[in-house]
């Protein structure tokens, strides 16, 4: 089915982005004269999240998300191969400004190398950098910083960033970037080491990362944060780590980009919503998404002292296919959420093998007392990690309807000078090129 | 849950509401001085339609839906009472500017009447008129032109529809204008008779409707066309009755209202949408929202050839939490359901006794033929209806969460003079403030 409604709908996207645009380049100059130069990008990436967790957060919150108010518009996010996108080709819809196939990384369908929008700031003299809660080779901060026709090449991905000289990396993965001690080839790279001959400073604890903050901020200082050995641990377990949250990493990052006399681009990702939508659990989820608006609210507080940055915030994709209610009710409860402190595959875990303390392990890490019916349905479920999410989802009224991505349209807020710029319907290619006519990027 | 939030998102709501107005308010003078005056307004609602029927409905039509060029904005739809809103409150919200409860049309929550945008309209010296599919007198239109606590009045809802002397009537519900003949007071008021004399042209028929248009193009005719005794067919099922398209009907409506000089003031909904998403018929909500999509066409080719028209397109709420795909797919096949000529539950009264016949109905109805576990499915299913619903809604990749309404935000389109007002994030009741200041109400 997709071929044929892809190439009706890429034309017809081009055409409405033309006029879009068209209709905001319209506007009279005296706006463009009167907002500031747009000397700094923060792009910001929900992994996963869409319209309805937006709906649902602001449940969760009790009050509107520091986003909501910048809405300005949405987007189609459909790869090249797919109706369905995946987050390496969706990365390089939003990094390049090309439709790619699902897996792809920084190439086009034909496997030609496209430039991102991280490596045009670099040309034209900008500080980049890039900040994720999963391993920092995953395909979203990937797509802006490397070349490679298989997403799981993380290593491949790792040497790229490094290559490219990104100024500030941090997130996970520090597997990524060591060499393989099993298997053979003793001689592979140590990308860690290598990073600290290129002038990199290395950190890999919270407490690191906030010590180092100010060596790092001299003029001219790279730094490499790799805080965990794969992905960090989910925000709701993240307390128990040594490892930062999304804010401090967003906020370093900011601190030691500005030095730059030339301005900045720095993309972050909020990883793990995905992660949570996979899992159909909704309080990782909302978590995340809180952990998330923590780091946006760095970016729009740094934003506004200092004029001269625009954020944008845009998913990739919707995953899980979340709704705002379900099974009837006319209620929502995504507040409840705010009382859970574990995962459900960390419930899960806690379960001992006859599953006979199902009600004190979700009592402890969601403060619900369950059902008889409820703690049957997850005693006897053959996933329990699954049916522990599906009971806590319906409490929550919060509906989901797959384990994968959806197609659903996407929102795109931005703050900062040309932000107007992002006002109608988009596809998900024409956000960095309307990022890189804000920067006046050649 | 409700009473927190409510409080919390409203004030936080008309926060940004007056924001998001600042925000298109500082625009230079020079646009609003290039722009035409608003003249007319055709206020469309497609009733519980969201982004994720916008998503599917592109792949439906193999392109983009003649509003998805036209998006502004998001709103938010909680009503006075209920995280989830039914149409009533959401009409009354949409047409006045205020939130009330559940079931309740055109009052506050004290029970206190409240001008609607209709009604103020016509105190400026408007024409007006109301156009649907379900009965005239249903939640939506009512909200428009009438005040009861409660909207199963439809009776009482027609009276005042006559009273307020709205000037294009046209939809089902005829039965809610006759005397009610069973059960006693036999001087009760036959309101079609009662319309003649008050100067309303009558017809029942589309042939009368078109056949009659031109007699009541006529300066000052008024006309009340009622097409069925309770809602009209289906759009799947149109064709087989004498009963006009929502498209006729809109076309009609603004041929007469625009011989006012005065300007006009137009409510279209598409009524069953809603209907479509309670029963998770995906096949059925489709073909509804491409009868509506005929029917905007209409409007925005008048306001294109009017230059003063503002034309708005916003749902009420979201039914049936519908999403773009489902079931772990990365396919979307909405594109299927273009072969669905019946309802799901037309197919299902076409079932025998023993259900032996569901893979012939099926694919007369769907053109798809079904797998021995569909069948079965169908076979075994406590409700029929609802399990060829699933069957045709899997097929096609449509997820849905519930057989009621869902809080999701909806997104509003705007066309014309003026539509630049709806830029950004909003509340539902933002929508008739923006619609009377662009009219330059009182």
């Amino acid at each position: 089915m997709f071929k044929k409604i892809g190439a009706v709908v890429l034309s017809a996207s081009l055409v409405l982005s033309g006029l879009s645009l068209g209709t905001v380049d319209a506007k009279p100059d005296a706006v463009d004269r009167k907002g500031k130069k747009v000397e700094n990008v923060i792009y910001m990436i929900p992994d996963g999240y869409s319209a309805n967790y937006a709906s649902n957060y602001r449940v969760y919150k009790g009050e509107d998300a520091v986003w909501d108010d910048h809405l300005k518009g949405m987007f189609t996010t459909y790869s090249a191969d797919s109706d369905i996108t995946d987050s390496a080709a969706a990365g390089t819809a939003m990094s390049t400004g090309e439709k790619t196939n699902n897996g792809v990384i920084g190439l086009d369908t034909e496997g030609n190398e496209l430039e991102t929008i991280l490596e045009a700031s670099q040309e034209d003299g900008k500080a980049t950098g890039l900040v994720a809660t999963s391993t920092i080779t995953h395909a979203t901060p990937a797509a802006f910083a490397s070349h490679v026709d298989d997403r799981n090449n993380e290593t491949e991905i790792a040497r790229q960033m490094l290559a490219n000289e990104v100024d500030v990396i941090l997130g996970g993965g520090k597997n990524n970037f060591l060499p393989i001690s099993q298997g053979g080839n003793q001689e592979e790279l140590n990308l860690i080491e290598q990073a600290e001959e290129q002038g990199y400073e290395f950190v890999e604890t919270r407490s690191q990362l906030l010590d180092n903050k100010q060596i790092a901020v001299k003029k001219g200082e790279k730094l490499l944060g790799l805080f965990a050995d794969d992905a960090l641990a989910p925000e709701l377990h993240r307390a128990e780590t040594e490892e930062p949250s999304l804010a401090e990493m967003t906020e370093t990052a900011i601190d030691i980009l500005k030095e730059d006399k030339g301005g900045f681009f720095l993309m972050v990702e909020g990883s793990q919503i995905d992660w949570a939508g996979h899992d159909n659990d909704a309080g990782w989820a909302m978590s995340e998404v809180e952990a998330f608006e923590a780091a946006v609210k760095e970016a729009i507080d740094f934003a506004k002292q200092d004029g001269e940055t625009l954020v944008v915030v845009a998913a990739d994709h919707d995953t899980g296919g979340m709704t705002t209610g379900s099974n009837g009710s006319l209620d929502l409860n995504a507040d409840l959420l705010t009382n859970v402190t574990a995962t459900g595959a960390y419930m899960a875990d806690q379960l001992n093998e006859e599953r006979s303390n199902v009600s004190e392990v979700l009592e402890t890490h969601t403060g619900f007392e369950l059902t008889e019916e409820e703690i049957q349905e997850i005693e006897e479920a053959d996933n329990a990690s699954l049916a522990i999410n599906k009971v806590v989802s319906d409490r929550a009224s919060i509906g989901w309807t797959s384990g994968n991505h959806t197609g659903a349209d996407i929102p795109v807020y931005a703050y900062g000078p040309k932000a107007e710029k992002f006002v109608g319907f988009h596809d998900n290619t024409d956000l960095p090129k309307i990022i890189a006519e804000a920067m006046k990027l050649k």
